[in-house]
């Protein structure tokens, strides 16, 4: 048995979906790519941009005799979708999906997945803040990491096929249990996006010429958290209401360090805010180390060269004179 | 009276020293640069990288005769070093600096200006979140605003000049009132800052297992907060240190927002965390078309490419075995 399915079948075609597509592809680990999405507008964009091979907005039809069906919706969806799909899941198939949450996802597919098909959740640690299907590339799994969470149920050499897909699109793998993972992407993830939606709506709520200023002057930092908090509203809305208990824990945290920090301005107390200000720094070492982000400047951001240089004189003013 | 100065001093030759540096060089804005630094090793290593022409440890030799000083030294070192310099500033001369709060250096360095020479504070909106002599390249201000406050006593021919400089070096130049410029900074940059060193601070304080699966994941999201909390830990300090009331005042509410967002999440309420992440995405939208951050997918990050296909055999389990 190679790393090839026959039929993968996607349900969902956003940015993951529509990438998954691209990789499996170029990769040549399927014959087949049936999309299944529930908006009209959205499955004719995945037509035009060739994502696939068979197109229906019905989701059934589409996991139809498919090896492997990877759901790529927004979580809040799943529950809906796997008691849609469980009866027509094929005997044999892999059923997996690429939520930020998987205790949740265990517990609303789980009861739905007939016997016979292996659920292994998934998740890659993968995405920009564009989405929709053509905001996806073959690239984007590619030195990554992707999590599998299968129960204790499902057979090692299944859950290896599935590892093997994803590290031929480029991502590493690693298995961990769901509740553990939840756990790891609120501080990685949940948390990190809670606070930048939280600042940049703490800007949209400025009065206009203030906001107008933030945004001409973003450059100065906020901007990186703009990036973040550009990210789909609707895939976001479903982690919190999914992950609830591990982002408040994660949260705690965070305000009770805050509010240690925030004495420690008011107080003008240097040394704690240096010491602060260079433990940070190390970590940022640590991820870089670790492959995880490039050592380049501004995230390798481009710069601008100056403009060539010009007759540089400006008017003739007396020393000191007003003009 | 053209923008060319014979000779700029530049007092402190970290990553904004040595930019203005190469940038002044490279756009033919000046004949000679004399740099001082209060660390010896500091100093060799401009030397070595060829930033000047004068380097001394003395800041009131270097300062002698020139016609533009720029002090880039950390923000806490300005009352030192301009009683330091005061007396051998040269008459007709435009003092300046980059420091990222405006108001407490007016008031720590005005006092020590003579008669005949200029103050003109400034503070340039670039960076990365490397520093040292060696982090600078003379591209950093293109494209980037430089701030300046000038008091109501400088005339405007001096202030024009300067703003010369900057522009010659590839900076947009805005002119504003020394408190109006830390309240926006507080928005747009301090606060920014202090979030980012809070949470990876709270992740510093995890236990080693955790951190290090952090760490391994942190592409998820976590790691854009950690290059702006690898910025500078003085230079920071002194931010914190010098511009306390506007950064608390934006702190706080920064934590009324966080509060009700809190609250969302507990209450699971969908409506009001969608309304709240969609609202934040246009924010980002304009700061693009302001032409302040580029639209490429994650920040232009490079992408691999996935590996080459591989013969993607892996063992033939019979179907559904344990390996």
């Amino acid at each position: 048995m190679s790393v090839h399915f026959r039929k993968l079948a996607l349900i969902g075609i956003g940015l993951i979906g529509s990438s998954i597509a691209l990789a499996a592809r170029r990769q040549g680990l399927v014959d087949v790519i049936s999309i299944a999405t529930r908006r009209h507008d959205t499955l004719e964009e995945a037509r035009s941009l060739g994502l696939g091979d068979i197109y229906t907005l019905d989701a059934s039809e589409a996991v139809r005799d498919a090896d492997l069906v990877i759901l790529c919706a927004p979580v809040g969806a799943y529950g809906a979708l796997a008691e849609a799909i469980g009866p027509a899941l094929a005997k044999g198939a892999i059923l997996s999906d690429v939520g930020s949450v998987k205790e949740h996802v265990l517990k609303v597919v789980g009861p739905h997945v007939p016997e016979g098909v292996e659920f292994i959740p998934g998740h890659p640690l993968a995405g920009t803040e564009h989405s929709g299907p053509s905001a996806g590339f073959a690239e984007l799994f590619a030195g990554r990491w992707c999590v599998l969470t299968p129960g204790p149920e499902i057979s090692p050499s299944q859950t290896e096929r599935l590892a093997a897909f994803w590290r031929a699109m480029g991502s590493d793998v690693e298995c961990m249990d769901a509740a553990h993972h939840d756990m790891v992407l609120a501080i990685t993830s949940h948390v990190p996006h809670l606070i930048a939606y939280n600042i940049v709506g703490t800007v949209a709520d400025l009065e206009a010429d203030t906001k107008s200023e933030v945004i001409k002057f973003s450059a100065s930092g906020f901007r990186d958290f703009t990036r973040i908090a550009a990210s789909d509203p609707v895939m976001w809305r479903d982690v919190f209401l999914t992950n609830r208990d591990a982002v408040l824990e994660m949260l705690g945290r965070f305000n009770e360090d805050l509010s240690r920090l925030q004495r420690a301005v008011r107080t003008g107390d240097g040394p704690a805010l240096e010491a602060l200000f260079t433990r940070t720094r190390t970590i940022r070492r640590s991820i870089i180390n670790a492959g995880q982000e490039t050592a380049a400047a501004d995230f390798g951001r481009p710069h601008d060269t100056p403009p060539p240089v010009e007759p540089l004189i400006v008017r003739d003013h007396g020393g000191g004179d007003d003009a």
